[in-house]
């Protein structure tokens, strides 16, 4: 009963994601979802992205959080659109939600959408919001035996990105173990190693990026 | 609709936790439910407490993984009962999995069972497992904002643990906004801060922990 509760939803869900992929479409909005546990630096993430002053868009970012305005807060300062969802508990965003916050948030003039998802490296992966991008990331000190663990959300990413890389000295963290295991995932995407703090690898991962997203001019 | 069917799930699992706990009562079993990210340190807590020989207590482990039997095989040489229970894609344990998990796992002699919960700050909070105590684990790397995102699940805590204290240099980590946050929360409970690396923190944690287990001899 409970399963099949959870298809419908999932079902649903789907339904509405394809809705937002087209208005998005329609609105020139190239959107990225931004998934990964509680503080693997997916906001910092986001303000690399902001500050690479290389990509000629024009960003918004949706904040999806339980409770509290901790990182719509730490965003605001940057004079673009930022809209904080809480969900009250529940332990990811989905397409529903993506489609009302859309609402509140005028896209006028915005070409990339950037969501912050819920802290979870669980329930995250299985709600399309009707995104273009995926990016899921894992951070140094959470262990390189996460993609064993946590399979799903590893196999759904377009890229996996390998947050405070510059903590790999304290820890003993493979990157040609994530690299494999993700390839034994059947997933054959990039794998970025970077750090924020001393910017390592963030110029690849950028430019990456950069490469993704459609051509603007 | 979602609602709804997400109530009656909850209740019916409410039930089989009361179940649970009245057989572990009758059995003689302290039941400890541990939970946290991905990578917080939750089988290293568990390993340091197994080492702490001044527990006279004989422990059993059950761990909760999507998938792999990566932290049961790191248990195993420990020679003391575990048994890997693999969601298959579920993002917490819930009570009848843990009723199911005692029925493998024989009981004859066990007096401290230590269920290492799937990796996730949010949904796990929602399932009573038939616990005796609830330990909540939050790693200096995850920041010291995560009460605010995550409420729920520090304010079921009987205890909060700081894992990984001595990555504080590296990291602005206030251990007083985590207590103040707490408190905010209506959670009178410790707050301890460990490093199974330096042990630091790990006598007084352990300490408290001996006072909360019944009375062996």
């Amino acid at each position: 009963m409970k399963i099949v509760a959870a298809k419908k939803i999932l079902k649903a869900n789907d339904q509405l994601a394809a809705e937002n992929r087209a208005l998005f479409q329609r609105a020139g909005v190239f959107t990225v979802n931004i998934l990964g546990s509680p503080g693997c630096g997916k906001t910092t993430l986001i303000e690399a992205i902001l500050q690479a002053g290389r990509l000629r868009h024009q960003p918004a970012v949706i904040e999806g959080d339980l409770a509290g305005t901790v990182d719509a807060e730490r965003l605001a300062a940057r004079q673009i659109p930022v809209l904080q969802i809480n969900t009250e508990g529940a332990c990811h965003l989905d397409a529903n939600m993506i489609a009302a916050a859309v609402r509140e948030l005028p896209l006028d003039g915005v070409t990339l959408l950037l969501i912050e998802n819920v802290g979870n490296l669980v329930c995250t992966a299985g709600f399309d919001l009707g995104e273009h991008l995926r990016l899921v990331l894992l951070s140094v000190p959470e262990g390189d035996d996460k993609l064993v663990k946590y399979p799903t959300i590893f196999q759904s990413a377009d890229a996996v990105i390998v947050t405070k890389a510059d903590l790999a000295p304290h820890f003993d963290f493979r990157l040609d173990r994530v690299r494999a295991d993700l390839r034994k995932l059947g997933n054959e995407g990039p794998v970025f190693a970077v750090s924020a703090r001393t910017g390592e690898g963030m110029d690849q991962l950028l430019s990456w990026f950069a490469g993704r997203l459609p051509d603007r001019e």
